[in-house]
């Protein structure tokens, strides 16, 4: 009894558009400002964008790269391009014009999709590259400014192709889909190969854990190009639900857009909640039904979670990183939790839980022996996964991989505990800990300490070089628009909260330097606080 | 870059308990009476049952037939017997023993796993075979008649095994899962065969489709033994949500368990619907919430689904067969049907649907030329299915397997037609068609019409040979109890209903030959009207 047409197709994320566009082919699909296009339109424009690839000389394997905010053409390139077998490779938009030459280069990429509002730095990459990929220009009503450095437009292209096209790529679930290059804090960015299987995988994942179905509004205030929108990009259309794009993370423009269009559900970093619980109240819209709201990267503190709620967001804390596809772990809702008092709850709710259904392994382990560690809730280990949503490897980089990979699992590099009840807390990350006196210093303790202070918006804790004791902890700190505090004020209210070796000696004030994806870019912090005086 | 340990796992239907037991241990898995198993327990009895088995003999690839109704044995042994790569072959409670012991020679089964309430049915079977399996009785305080036949009782089994252990498969997720027998009208019954694989995603396709997540609730009011529980066997616990077992479908136990364990989900073939719709009041015990209802096999009539409604059930009308791992279409609700008028709206949900978010491929075509159908809602076609939940074949059966899977669809055997919104609807069985003077009669659409009459419980119409017309419809009826009408009246009621040719000539009342999953046996009433004066 062998696989045959009849009861075997390899999995692939495209299959899902290609399901929507047949079975609800006259349902909004993407809605962009003004524009609209129903999945059948969504379809068709794939299908354009992957036959004039085609026709321009794509293959199968081949790299096409794309580097845009959250507008439509972004969505399409999800689906025409692994749709020809060929690799999507999505470009942090934030990048500096030498990291995107790099990328360009190490990733080979035939084509380049280029938002027209990235022109200046996209054409100073070009000018580094020997051999230039062929740029298309994506434009836009929305954005006046930058020109245009291509022979070709993006609707020109799709203009070459034809609608009616049927690619019956992967031939291989195993294929490569997409090509991600993470924001390595030091050295080159390494590119995180993603295969279809894990692709589709990780969406219906997705989609169980967030409740995604055919009457959910997704609204696309996480950046598509951070793990293809942690694979929402193809979850959403897994459940024929609706993309509404966004240009800019606007909070005024969010707000009204819940508003206008009832969404239902939107994914952001914990930044993003900050800038929704802190507008000013006469640009939060107000709405009557609830938003689920999926959010990760740092755990979210008791007092967002409560403001988000009183607003009317439900917040779903997810774990995972580029190598996992985004989400792996989902804190998922226990109905006995309702009965817990607010802060308990929200101490609950801001670990970072149990792996996704489509998840097939995690463990709290000793990072050398990679022997399991007790679920007691205070015994630290590395947090390592396993499984069908885990990359293929890091692309041209054998050691790279084979060191994420030992023993059979990807070593994220995050430090946690598991507790009794099989949910899993992120402690910090292993090169984050701060050793002051020979005692481990959870740096997102201190954090979460800080967070708890009414005057600040945001806190990132390093290590400080510390004579005695090695290394100290120091805070830097974002204080919300208006707020006065001083180092003292700050060091007090952390004797309140913090055991004494804890508590931060030197306290910095001023704007946290950020990646794209809005993390903290702590390295940078690292050498601040070394160079104090 | 290779697949490994870490990036790599087969996906098997097991993994989901196994995901169960480590994240919600404590989670009440089981129902069943005065009993409750927590996840934790359910994963070890089934660690057990796989223990104990390999102890005796089992291995890779083995078959392990049983045959019980839907008690926490039988539910197990869908983990149990996979989780050891052995085959596990569920087999229908209503089967004659002659066809048991066809079976069980024809499956090879090493192991039968039995419910003690079966006993002199079995022993019957067994005494046709050469070489008996390994017989284990299941004893179960609710069946008080039944001897044992078997060396060993599944408890006693159990004990033998190891709480603790740990297998690691399937290796290859293709190998087979199970193997189950379809009630063929004629000739030997045929063997399908299921892969890890597809019992996977199809599992993962109920959970979406259906909505299931951790709050649920499943009642077992369809036989497991069927197409394992249509794969909710996997769905309701890749949920991690709850099932009720229930060894028998009484109308008065369903209503009180609904209500006292506010049941969210169960499946049932109409016949379920009729008997829950149609008892007496007092044993309807009233509840507060919705529970969801799928339900397959025949369109529900608009009369069945408007009562239901009413009492608090909502209906999903599925398709699928055991070839295709049970459902493979669904009813899915569009929101703009709320607007329609009742029959309207009934009348759209009574169709087939689209297909599952895991089903690859679906047409209408023409039987011969495998040309698709245009959507138009009225050229008929044969419907055929294709993707990753299609059986891998029939065992020891090439022809069959190849004629199924001719030119790489699966063949259903169902006539129906697509509409306009891509939504299938099916009309009849290809052999249940009527051909009335070269007109094709519909058998289905003349049920239809009987049921709206109401003193009709339930109807059947099938092809009566005729001098002149070739064959002309008969209708086998059963009246609601208490009720009388005669032929006359169903007649005359069926002109309003009916074009002239279509009206049945003749009808008989009485009883309707049922297969123990409810399907009404037309070869049989075809006899009984051949033989008709």
């Amino acid at each position: 009894m062998n696989k045959n047409n009849a009861n075997f197709a390899p999995l692939t994320p495209v299959g899902f558009l290609r399901r929507a566009a047949e079975t609800c082919p006259d349902k909004i699909a993407v809605i962009y400002g003004e524009q609209r296009y129903n999945y059948k339109q969504f379809y068709q424009r794939t299908c354009r964008l992957a036959s004039a690839l085609k026709k321009r000389g794509i293959n199968r394997g081949d790299t096409v790269a794309v580097i845009a905010s959250n507008i439509p053409a972004m969505l399409e390139a999800h689906y025409g391009v692994p749709m020809l077998g060929a690799v999507l490779n999505p470009l942090n938009i934030q990048l500096d014009s030498k990291t995107i030459s790099f990328i360009l280069q190490h990733g080979e990429a035939k084509v380049l999709i280029t938002d027209c509002s990235l022109s200046p730095r996209i054409q100073q990459a070009l000018a580094m590259i020997e051999n230039p990929p062929l740029v298309i220009d994506i434009k836009d009503n929305n954005c006046k400014d930058g020109e245009l450095l291509g022979e070709l437009d993006y609707e020109a292209l799709l203009a070459e192709g034809d609608e009616d096209c049927d690619f019956s790529e992967p031939q291989d679930e195993w294929q490569s889909a997409c090509l991600l290059y993470t924001s390595g804090t030091t050295g080159n960015p390494k590119g995180v190969v993603y295969d279809h299987r894990g692709a589709y995988l990780n969406a219906l994942g997705n989609m169980t854990s967030m409740g995604l179905n055919q009457n959910s509004i997704y609204l696309w205030s996480l950046p598509m190009f951070h793990c293809n929108g942690w694979t929402f990009t193809w979850a959403v259309t897994a459940a024929c639900a609706t993309h509404i794009c966004l240009r800019k993370v606007d909070t005024a423009v969010i707000y009204q857009l819940i508003k206008k269009h009832t969404v239902t559900h939107m994914c952001g970093a914990p930044i993003v909640m900050n800038m929704l619980v802190n507008a000013a109240d006469d640009i939060k819209t107000k709405f009557d039904h609830t938003v689920e709201l999926a959010t990760g990267g740092a755990a979210p503190s008791s007092t967002v979670i409560n403001s988000m709620e009183k607003i009317g967001f439900r917040i779903t804390h997810l774990y995972g990183m580029t190598e996992s596809f985004g989400p792996s772990l989902v804190c998922s809702w226990k109905q006995e939790w309702s009965e817990l008092d607010a802060d308990e709850r929200v101490g609950k709710m801001a670990r970072q839980g149990i792996r996704y259904v489509t998840s097939e392994k995690v463990k709290i382990a000793h990072p050398d022996t990679l022997q399991e560690q007790p679920w007691d809730g205070h015994t630290v280990g590395e947090l390592m996964l396993g499984g069908n949503t885990i990359m293929k490897g890091y692309l041209k980089n054998t050691q790279a991989t084979d060191e994420a990979f030992r023993g059979g699992w990807l070593h994220t590099g995050d430090l946690g505990v598991r507790h009794p009840d099989g949910y899993i807390e992120i402690k910090d990350r292993s090169k984050d800990v701060i050793i002051s006196g020979g005692e481990n210093i959870s740096s997102l303790e201190v954090e979460q300490a800080l967070y708890k202070h009414p005057k600040i918006l945001e806190a990132a804790v390093v290590a400080k070089p510390h004579d005695k004791w090695g290394e100290s902890p120091c805070a830097f700190v974002t204080l919300k628009q208006g707020e006065v505090a001083s180092s003292e004020d700050i060091i007090n209210f952390c004797r309140d909260e913090l055991a004494h070796f804890k508590i931060p000696r030197t306290v910095v004030f001023g704007p946290l330097e950020k990646t794209a994806t809005g993390k903290i870019q702590k390295f940078l912090l690292r050498q601040q606080a070394k160079e104090l005086e």
